[in-house]
């Protein structure tokens, strides 16, 4: 039993159709206006989902990957199927270290197979890949909301709501359940700790709308802002903390994620705002030491240049926004260095922004 | 005749119209994608112009509430109609000291005459606060014409563009003519140095919108971007210098202007890029010591929970972004503290953003 409520019913973001022939998402650029489940038969079409955005989130994207995985070996389970397999889909989104890193991980469970039993293992780790991720968004919710509640005592306790800022969509939308950032906003609430969180739009493409809606869906207190107002409202003494995800986290702490995050840490930081970032172990890059190596995702000027909604009639619609003639940049992730980060809240605890600090946690891979 | 080419004519955004018979201003809530001139007839209409920000930009708010003030003296010369029209062009909008500056030069030029002079007075001092906005922004422009050739040299010269990152419009259309931080890039443009502007949309207003058809219509390289960007350009060595406008700033050198300015400096002192606000003597606030004094304006959530574009067919149109149900928090304006601002542009020059630099310029006033 999933243990987020959307009107009532409890949902993962992805999950095997109960006829077992298809996986089914939620397309995430209908919400929050319409919940439309969408059933996903091959891998092509979930390469064009993640691609899309249908899905996204870091930790989603390697569920989604995974299933797209094993949905192709359904239809072609040679070597030559799993790599083309694995090249259509690490190709889809270059950011999120999640992709690579489920796709390697359905890769190294089925290689050694034959053919024949190929299929249904990459399912059984697909699915193993999305338990593991609830797993672990749970447990990076107990972790932080262990730091939610010392904040609360702090600020003297009682029905006064620690205030969180969040940026983009960290919540369940973008894991399999729970979220990363969201997972302690959650857990905290459901612990009686009042909280109240400022949600950023987090242009251009709004995910922050993801953010209210599944806030708004739990009965969780916020207010969405534009992201131009985080910045005043943690200068004012409005923001308790700042919490975000990561699409890939490197050995050294640093953090990358959506774009627009780093103006955050460093205004959190000017104001005296401690700044967390919440990482799975899959977010975390263990290869990449220099954080100016990581990939910069550009996505298409129609996102910056078309916003989406609904219309008064409540019909999705679009409009352009800028100048018919005029060009656009659109990166979509940005690098919070290391330095602006106050720390990480892991599945295995919270530690410094730092390569002890992790190498602490995961003694294993810092090796 | 104007400098300022639109379409290949010269515009001012307000003037008084041929039959003298009311003032006229662009409709900047229609622009970038239509140009459309509206007739003002009476000092209730301008101070809606003003309100719904058919004029925007703190020093053509000073010259729209002046020429508000001239047609109530039109209608009602006496002292009653006078205080009543210094009243409501007073509330339109709280932040830009401009206005209260402007409302106070046109009351003070008429108190001591008869009713039966004050209109063709106050029409006349309207018309000085115009032309000596024109002769400012003029000035600041070859002040900081002569920053960005220093940076241009200091880069190399040649065809390497001086790379500037704006927040909001500080534009043409947000003053009489030329603009505060765009004149200089438009002096420098047409001294031969070439220049590229990142233009930040803005949001909730995506005045950003007016700054990009602007830049377009003089020819100048500019490209777009959410203001979520602005921070990884500026790390990532994209930007030579931010140059802002201003609202209001303060005579410890404290920078009010469009949300989101704030984060935009915390950002460029994080990446060492300077970071000036173009400042007119008319949005200077000789008054106010503490910058917590100055007032945000509020603005209506709709700002935020909508947003205006043009549809598929070119007309006029909006869509809704958030959820039906989430609040919303929608202010205005932020402040950037003196201590993260390099310099102050002003038509005296450029000085320190402190009092003794705000002082060396204006001794008559710092007194």
């Amino acid at each position: 039993v999933s243990p987020v409520l959307v009107a009532g019913r409890h949902l993962r973001t992805i999950w095997l159709a109960a006829d077992g022939g298809a996986v089914e998402i939620i397309d995430q650029t209908r919400l929050p206006h319409e919940l439309a489940i969408v059933r996903i038969t091959d891998v092509a079409e979930m390469a064009l989902a993640i691609r899309e955005m249908w899905v996204r989130g870091a930790p989603l994207i390697g569920a989604a990957a995974a299933y797209g995985m094993a949905l192709a070996l359904r239809a072609d389970a040679s070597d030559a199927g799993l790599e083309r397999a694995a090249t259509l889909l690490g190709a889809a989104r270059p950011t999120a270290v999640n992709l690579a890193w489920a796709v390697d991980e359905v890769r190294r469970a089925v290689a050694t197979l034959p053919p024949g039993a190929r299929a249904e293992a990459a399912f059984a780790r697909a699915a193993a890949i999305a338990d593991d991720d609830v797993a672990t968004c749970r447990a990076i919710g107990e972790h932080g909301a262990a730091l939610l509640a010392e904040l609360h005592a702090r600020a003297g306790g009682g029905a006064r709501a620690v205030r969180v800022l969040t940026h983009c969509n960290a919540g369940w939308l973008a894991t399999v359940d729970w979220g990363t950032a969201l997972a302690p906003v959650y857990a905290a609430a459901r612990r009686g700790i009042p909280v109240h969180v400022l949600v950023e739009e987090t242009r251009p493409r709004n995910q922050g709308m993801l953010t209210a809606w599944e806030l708004g869906e739990e009965g969780v207190a916020h207010e969405v802002i534009v992201d131009n107002a985080g910045g005043h409202f943690l200068q004012r003494g409005e923001v308790d903390v700042v919490i975000v995800g990561t699409d890939r986290t490197t050995r050294a702490g640093d953090v990358c994620n959506k774009i627009g995050t780093y103006q955050k840490a460093v205004a959190a930081r000017d104001a005296g705002v401690p700044f967390y970032a919440a990482v799975p172990h899959s977010s975390i890059d263990w290869r990449v030491t220099d954080w100016r190596a990581i990939p910069i995702e550009e996505r298409a000027a129609s996102e910056v240049s078309e916003v989406w909604g609904v219309d008064e009639r409540g019909a999705r619609a679009r409009v352009r926004v800028t100048p018919a003639r005029s060009p656009v940049r659109n990166p979509a992730f940005d690098v919070t260095p290391a330095r602006l980060v106050t720390g990480l809240v892991t599945e295995r605890g919270v530690c410094a922004a730092t390569p002890a600090g992790l190498a602490g946690l995961y003694p294993e891979r810092a090796a």
